[in-house]
């Protein structure tokens, strides 16, 4: 297998990443802020336009904006590579970015080296939804996830309220034309993204790879507890009935089905309203959200429907009445053996610390593969801070992913 | 023991209370809105002396506003009853106002029987804080319980936010004399508020009166959990330090301590705040309040010691940190035997079902009884419900309270 000059590597990315972290790719200088329709957006595709049109691809934009490159004719077969460049509205210089450079990176290495691999760079648009609120939106629109309604009205600009379909036509796109977005997957053979983790399990266990082999699916839900809202003061302890206590025991019993669940299944109460919110009544009503996961459907799923059904229970017990809202779920995505054990094989080469894993968050590699075989590379990613200024990754890791990487779709080629 | 006309008083009071919540009372129609220096608090405190002056009474106002109302000379011995006449923003027509009514009730009824009873009735300034934010306010300026600063500088009105001096100035008093306020003290052989539960106890035993014998003091404190912040979906069980894990064991802790301390030891949580706030990141950190109660020191400071050593010892066990911060506490307030006594005994003498209960609310009899033997007669008030329009008690509860009142003070006297 080739060995890339990873030193040589780890510099380039490190400028890449240092030019696209200046004044010119963010709206503040507070964070990375940068998202769909933005001049800041718009240099940043032109930053890549002109890096890989210098490595001789043809690079295009689909009718919504998200940038595609390749070293083939359109159709032809390729193996296809990248990420987003857009960021969280309070992001850091690593999470999508990274991996878009490093997808050049290994235009630039198959190029280096004489391999004449067919690839096609994507850098997709609006992953984290700051602009619309909508997560995964190049993605989506490109696997034909959206309705037309969505682009034209519903979707709507965080800043201004207008809709995306009038933003993509005043940045000179065609969102009439959205449904041809699907063909830029035509001919792809294969998928890689990389990305940095976003979570502390490789800096904690010491690796500097890891081979994503399933996407996590959830469940994203409400419980909401109707008790009775009282004088905290004045009500004995015998005639409350106090929401907040459905709530904390709910809390519990999340925290046991998941850890007990395993296979990677993990479950959160990220969000706890009381009304009234008074130090001196008792609740009246309780709100809390749900955010069950898993790579393994049957898993994550069963958590979510045992966990309502304890809070229902445990109300009912307690002579209250709680109810389930489901917001939205998605099953896991499984990713593509092949590619998978490519990505192993070619880890395991390079003689440093890795893993395979899944990950626990969403990813645009979600809706790629459902057309494509597809499979991830993670980096590690400092005390597992993302979408915060403060999120670090290092290029050298970046360097690794992006050997390895070369190396497994040589030999998937 | 005299018999009162129990029907004519209910329909006394019932007309007080019916006037009280006319147009010319209230700054809203949507609620009783009444507080110090409107002209509807202004309008309710000449509707008293008027009536007061009608039964030969000497009706005068302390330098701030509370409302003073004596059949004998200042001075001399006399027998205090009364309550407040502000209401919450958004109030009910009973609380307070109704304890007013019947403490004038209790004066008609020492006049139609000719019972020469010397009584002083007290109007307090201020006892829901919804002028200035502070609750109380009149009591707390009779005992000396705030400083001149608090008075000048401080106390500052929620409406404009000029000072509660300017205010008492313009409304012709001179808060400049506040500390005379405590002369209205002077010569009181006893005192007896009446006023609405605010809970269920009273209706949920089938009890019309509750004889006071002491009221709850409290703690008022915060906790906050220091864990760490993760994304929900990447972060395994085993890596976390979720602190919405302490909230929720601390919340059941909290309730078994409360209910094992019993002698009317009550605990909530009324306030979770997680930081951040979000379906899909496990809390940094998170913040709840606590209000531990009861009439017995001991058994409710312990109570809220206990818990907060749990916090800690939980927090500590996960890995986190929780520290407590009190805000504020309060001994509880006994109340004076033999005047609880006489109010037992003529409870007892009606036949009607009764209890003796303490107070889970504050009330300005926390103040007056620190110079005066005192006692407190509760009434019920439908499903607990208190500063809301919908607050709902009967006029002829009252009524059997002013009897019951005028002979537990014709029997001290």
């Amino acid at each position: 297998m080739p060995r890339s000059d990873r030193e040589e590597s780890t510099a380039r990315i490190g400028r890449e990443i240092e030019t696209l972290s200046g004044p010119d790719f963010t709206t503040t200088s507070e964070a990375i802020r940068r998202y769909a329709y933005t001049p800041e957006y718009r240099r940043t595709l032109d930053h890549f336009t002109a890096a890989l049109e210098e490595l001789g691809f043809a690079v295009t934009e689909d009718p919504v904006g998200t940038l595609v490159a390749r070293n083939r004719p359109p159709g032809e077969p390729a193996f296809g590579i990248g990420s987003h460049c857009d960021s969280n509205r309070n992001g850091g210089r690593y999470d999508g970015t990274m991996g878009v450079v490093t997808a050049l990176e290994v235009c630039r290495l198959a190029e280096e080296h004489g391999l004449d691999l067919p690839l096609q760079l994507i850098s997709f648009l609006e992953e984290e939804g700051s602009g619309f609120g909508q997560m995964l939106l190049g993605s989506r629109i490109m696997l034909q996830r959206v309705s037309e309604d969505d682009l034209r009205e519903r979707f709507r600009a965080v800043d201004d309220g207008r809709s995306f379909w009038e933003h993509a036509q005043v940045a000179g796109y065609e969102p009439a034309r959205w449904r041809e977005s699907i063909h830029v997957l035509d001919g792809l053979t294969g998928w890689i993204e990389m990305h940095i983790e976003q979570a502390r399990v490789l800096q904690d266990t010491g690796k500097r790879i890891g081979v994503v082999n399933a996407i996590a699916g959830y469940v994203h839900a409400d419980v909401n507890v109707r008790g009775r809202g009282d004088h905290a003061g004045a009500t004995p302890m015998g005639l409350r009935l106090d929401p907040t206590t459905v709530l904390a025991e709910t809390v519990l019993e999340l925290e046991r089905l998941a850890t007990a669940a395993e296979g990677g299944t993990v479950g959160t109460v990220g969000e706890i309203e009381l009304d009234p919110s008074l130090i001196n009544a008792v609740a009246a009503e309780a709100r809390f959200s749900l955010d069950v996961r898993g790579p393994q459907d049957v898993l994550f799923q069963r958590v979510a429907r045992e966990t309502a059904a304890f809070a229902e229970r445990v109300a009912e017990k307690r002579g209250m009445a709680a109810t389930y809202l489901e917001r939205q779920s998605l099953p896991a995505t499984p990713l593509d053996e092949r590619v998978v054990a490519a990505l192993e094989a070619a880890a395991a080469d390079t003689g440093e610390p890795w893993t395979t894993m899944h990950s626990g968050a969403a990813h645009d590699t979600m809706c790629v593969a459902e057309r494509v075989p597809s499979a991830m590379v993670f980096v590690p990613c400092k005390d597992g801070i993302s979408h915060h200024p403060a999120e670090e990754a290092d290029p050298a890791d970046a360097a690794l992913a992006a050997e390895i990487m070369l190396n497994a779709i040589a030999a998937l080629a």
